[in-house]
C-alpha cells in the first residue's frame, strides 16, 4: 500500500474504530472475492457467493448472542432511527400483542423507560406515528444533582400501564445511551406477559445477553459490529403472527418484519458489503473467545479510565456509577476551559474522536469492541500528564 | 495484491460491475483515508473528513446531472423499495399537492404507469398505504404478443385522473424496468399542474435528464452510481412545504424528506462508506466526460448487441425495439432447452450474471455504464460462436 498510516487512536462513537485484521482481510480480497474475480461490492444479492456471506454472517451473528432457534436475525436498512418507527408498527400488528391487549378497537399503550437522547427519540417516534405512550420514567433530569441523564431511577419511581403493570403492548428501552453514557446493569424486569424490546446499537456483542428475556433486539452495526448502513433485528417469531382482518395502521413494507423475515433480508436488494464486514467481525470476536472475552476486555479497559478519574481534580464523571457505560465514557473537565487545549493535544497524539456529543458538549471516549487497550491505555498516560501540566502551570 | 484475479465479464442487473479504478482507488486508500491513518469505514459522519466527503459527493451528482439550485439531493437508506413508500407519504404532505387538490379532507388520487415489476410495486405499495391509486395503464399483457410488458400502450389508452386529466396529486413512473428490460424514451407529458414522480434507479447517470421536468426523482445506487446501500433522492424544494395542521397521515421520521434535507441526509448515521464510493464513481463518470459520454458509451454497447440480435435464428428480444432498454437487455432462446448450456458456456468464458430475473427466466444483459465496451465484444462474439455451434449439431 503507498501510505503507511500513523497510529491513530479512534475513540469516536460510531462510525468508530474497526479490528484492524478485519479491515486488512477485507482490503486483501476487495477487487477478487473468494476467486470470483469480482469485489463483494460487485455480486449479485442472489448470487451463491452472496448467500453463504450472507448464511456464515447470520450464523455467527447466533453463535455469539447464543440466539434461541425461535427467533429471526433480520439485517436491515435505515438505523436504529428507523427501527423507532419499526417496532411499533409490528408490534401493533402482532396477534400476540393484540390478543393480550383486548379488543383490538383501541391501540394499546406502549411503555417508554427513557435515560438518554435515544430512547427519548425513540418515544418521541412512536408518539408521532400515533402511538398512546406511556413514559415509565424519564431521567432527564436527576433530582440530587440537576444534571441531565446520569443514572437509572429508583425501581419506586417506575410507572408501568394499568394497575398491575402489564397493559402496554410492549416495554420498551435503550441498553446503553451513547450521548449520555448511561448503561442498564441488568435487564429491566417487566410483567411476564408484556413484551420486552431493546435498543442495543451501542453494546450487543459487548457482553453475554439472554436473548430469551426479549421480544425484540434492535442494533445499528456502526459501534461494535461493523460499519455504518444495516441494522441488526432479533425477533421473536411468535410476535411475527398477524391478526387478520388487520386493526393496526398501515405501514411501510419495507418496515415488516414478517416480509424481511420470508425473505431472508433479502426482499429487496440489501446493504451487501455492509453485511460482508459484519460477517468479518463477527468472525473476529469468535477468533476473540466471543461476547464473555469481549466483555473482559472492555472491562478492563473501563478499569483504566476509572482509575484516573477517582485521583482526578481535573476529570470528573457526571454519571452514576452503577450505571456507568463501560462503552462511552462522558468526562467533564473542572476547568471546562481547558477542553479546548485537551482535545488539541490529544489530537496531536493521534488520539481522535474525543469530543462529546454535540448536544452536551464535553469529552466523551468510546471503548467499543474494537477498541485496542493500548489505545486506552495511551490515552490515560496522556490524561495524566495533561493534567500534571496543568496543575504545574496553577491552572488546576 | 495477493490474487491476480480472472478477466470476469460481470453482466449483473445490480449489485453489479463497478469501475475497476474506482475499486482500485477505494483498496489503496482502504487502511488511510486522506491521510488520516483511519478508513473511511471509521470515520465520524459528524467528521470534517466525512463531511468534504458528503459535500464533494452531491457536488458531483449536482454537476453530471445538471440539478438546479431549487432541487435538494438526499441521500437515504433502504433502497427504492422504501422510497415507493415514502414518495407517497411525503406528497400528501406538501402543501404544494395539497392546495391543489382541493380541501385536504380526502385523500387525492395518484397515477401510476405500470411497465413493468418495479412500477406495479410502487402502485402495490401505495395501496397498501391507503393512497387512492389510479392505473394509468398497465402493460402487463401485450395485447399483440400476449407477453408481459413487452412496451409503452399507446397515448390513447392512457387514463390519467379526473376529466382534463390534472386531478392526481402526482404522476408515477419507472424509467427503466430491470426486471422486463423496458425504458422510457422520453418523459411522458402530463399536465402541468401535475407533480412528475420517477424511479430512476436502474439508468440514473447514464444518459441526459432534464431534471425540470421532475418533482421528485428517486434512484437506489447499486446500478449506475456504486454500491447497494444508499438511495439518492432528488426533491424540488417547494414539495418540502408542509400544511399544518397535519390532515394526512402519520409517517416515519426516517422517510421524510424535510427532514433528511434539514440535516444534510446527517440526521442519523448515513451508510458512509456507501457514499463514498459513490463519490468516487461520479468523479469517475466526470473524468469519462459526463453523462453524454456515457449515453454515448451505452448506445454503442447496445448497438454490438442489437445486430447479433437482427441476424439471429436463436435470440429474441421480447421488447418493443423502441423502448428496448440501454440498460438490461432481456433475450429469448427459440429453443428455450439450449438456455442451460448457453448460460454453463458462457460462465467457463467467465460471464456471469447473464441469467433472467427468477420471475421471468432468459438471459438477461446488463451494460451499466461500468461495464466496459470489451466485455460486450467478448460476449457478441460468445452469442455468435454458440449459435454457430448449435446450428452444426443441427440444434436448431
Amino acid at each position: 500500500m503507498p501510505n503507511s498510516p500513523p497510529t491513530v487512536h479512534n475513540f469516536g462513537a460510531g462510525p468508530s474504530v474497526l479490528p484492524r485484521s478485519v479491515l486488512q482481510t477485507a482490503q486483501a480480497e476487495f477487487l477478487n472475492f473468494a476467486d470470483s474475480g469480482m469485489s463483494v461490492l460487485e455480486l449479485s444479492h442472489r448470487s451463491e457467493a452472496f448467500d453463504r456471506v450472507m448464511r456464515d454472517t447470520e450464523r455467527s451473528a447466533r453463535q455469539l448472542l447464543a440466539i434461541p432457534d425461535d427467533y429471526s436475525v433480520l439485517f436491515l436498512q435505515g438505523g436504529a432511527s428507523t427501527q423507532f418507527a419499526a417496532v411499533w408498527y409490528n408490534l401493533m400488528a402482532s396477534k400476540v400483542v393484540r390478543d393480550r391487549s383486548g379488543t383490538g378497537q383501541t391501540l394499546p399503550p406502549v411503555d417508554y423507560l427513557i435515560t438518554g437522547t435515544w430512547s427519548k427519540r425513540a418515544a418521541q417516534e412512536a408518539s408521532r406515528l400515533g402511538a398512546p405512550v406511556n413514559v415509565v420514567f424519564d431521567a432527564s433530569t436527576d433530582e440530587t444533582t440537576g444534571q441531565a441523564f446520569t443514572g437509572i431511577p429508583a425501581r419506586n419511581r417506575w410507572q408501568f400501564s394499568g394497575p398491575s403493570g402489564r397493559d402496554a403492548a410492549y416495554v420498551y428501552y435503550c441498553d446503553n445511551e451513547t450521548v449520555h453514557g448511561v448503561e442498564w446493569d441488568h435487564v429491566p424486569e417487566v410483567h411476564p406477559d408484556t413484551v420486552l424490546v431493546c435498543d442495543m446499537s451501542s453494546n450487543i456483542m459487548s457482553r453475554p445477553v439472554d436473548v430469551r428475556r426479549f421480544g425484540v433486539i434492535l442494533a445499528g452495526a456502526q459501534k461494535n459490529m461493523g460499519p455504518a448502513g444495516v441494522t441488526m433485528v432479533i425477533v421473536r417469531n411468535d410476535l411475527l403472527t398477524r391478526t387478520e382482518p388487520a386493526s393496526y395502521p398501515a405501514f411501510p413494507t419495507m418496515l415488516d418484519y414478517l416480509v424481511a423475515q420470508a425473505n431472508r433480508s433479502l426482499y429487496n436488494t440489501p446493504p451487501t458489503f455492509t453485511i460482508y464486514l459484519c460477517g468479518l467481525v463477527y468472525q473476529w470476536i469468535k477468533d476473540q473467545g466471543g461476547v464473555v472475552a469481549m466483555a473482559q476486555q472492555n472491562e478492563a479497559k473501563l478499569a483504566l479510565l476509572r482509575q484516573v478519574l477517582a485521583h482526578s481534580s481535573l476529570y470528573r464523571s457526571p454519571i452514576d456509577p452503577r450505571y456507568q457505560s463501560r462503552m462511552n465514557v462522558v468526562i467533564n473537565l473542572t476547568k471546562p476551559e481547558l477542553e479546548g487545549p485537551f482535545l488539541q493535544q490529544a489530537q496531536a497524539r493521534h488520539m481522535v474522536q474525543l469530543k462529546g456529543h454535540r448536544s452536551i458538549g464535553g469529552i466523551r471516549v468510546s471503548l467499543y469492541n474494537a477498541l485496542p487497550l493500548t489505545s486506552v491505555q495511551a490515552l490515560v498516560r496522556f490524561m495524566t500528564d495533561f493534567e500534571h501540566q496543568v496543575a504545574n502551570q496553577g491552572q488546576l
